[in-house]
């Protein structure tokens, strides 16, 4: 199998600096990484340090908490894509669904669903499984096959408990196989990522990619 | 001393409930804390729930990370204000910071700091003191000096060590007594609380407060 193929190489920690954008461009080229996962301000430039090579750009949004309001998250997408960003990881409303305020849940996801899917690019809606309870990860799985994002993603890394075989499982179980699964979230080893991918998961997001490959 | 004058009665997990700010607005009435800090996603509900109470509504913006666009962080601002935030909480680039980006750095914040003050709100620049070294938070000081925000703040409380009496000192010694300084991340007794308020904040940011005035 070529795990590298369905590796996200990510970097998203608050203090990330240019130099290590720069490190994670050259080791997606190095390793064959099809995509890196960078934080919102550095899209341009990861667009510009990636122009000759045909790695592609996910950035995140509303991240890590998910409760800024669904305008904030729609100008956020749209300011990714005119910078360069090919696919879109938007948090959902963790608030809202802890409040019972499905409505609300699912027009969140349907608004930021539409403005990537418009200009033709790929969305992922974050559930942040580790907070969840299995009822609402089903309810949400739920609205997501009424709203068809590209993936449902299991973490951001952040809050909670990250992505594990048995969330990877339930998805798949929840979803029918008409949404593909993103597992992110804690994966450290080529175990991990050849674990979760059995499970069902079709892309792994880590920032210990390099180290997996090593493995 | 009065210290529930000087709180900010805070709740900003990603997973918060509207019971939860339910309770946080009873507390803030029943302690009389001035402010309360709830995410943006609440604002609105938290509005409602205050509306017959002089407490204000605080919240916080590209929160935790810093790293959303200018663009976004603006966007967020305008729709804070117009459903109910008389204070904005904003996150500095850390990213750009780390990249010494420092023009880029000034002109976000400049930025933030108009939208908030066009409309006539209280801001807040949270500087995430843990992840700086002294020098950057100088450097950030004097931008702060020349952009004037009402406050700068230490610490989200999720990325690095939050408020400490060292890094108060310090921000006092930076800015001269010209902006006030908000302490917040890990502040959780009334010891600390009184520490950090003698070191020379003027207001107290804790989801710890109803404990601290129980002390």
């Amino acid at each position: 199998m070529d795990l590298a193929s369905f590796i996200e190489h990510t970097i998203l920690k608050a203090d990330c600096s240019l130099d290590e954008i720069k490190r994670i461009c050259k080791e997606a080229t190095q390793f064959n990484f099809p995509i890196v996962c960078v934080p919102p301000f550095y899209v341009k430039s990861t667009f510009e340090l990636l122009a000759e090579i045909p790695t592609k750009i996910a950035t995140v949004i509303g991240f890590p908490m998910g409760y800024s309001t669904t305008a904030a998250k729609v100008e956020e997408i749209k300011r990714a894509i005119d910078d360069g960003a090919s696919e879109l990881d938007v948090v959902v409303n963790i608030c809202a669904v802890k409040s019972g305020m499905w409505n609300y849940v699912r027009s969140d996801i349907d608004s930021v669903v539409t403005a990537a899917h418009l200009k033709g690019k790929i969305i992922k809606i974050i559930l942040e499984t580790g907070l969840l309870t299995d009822d609402e990860i089903r309810q949400l799985c739920e609205i997501c096959l009424e709203v068809k994002p590209d993936f449902v993603k299991t973490s951001t890394g952040f809050n909670g408990e990250g992505a594990t075989v048995h969330t990877v499982e339930r998805l798949k179980a929840f979803l029918h196989n008409q949404i593909k699964i993103k597992a992110s979230g804690g994966i450290r080893t080529k175990e991990d990522a050849l674990r979760l991918l059995e499970a069902g998961a079709t892309r792994i997001g880590s920032s210990s990619s390099v180290m997996m490959m090593n493995d």
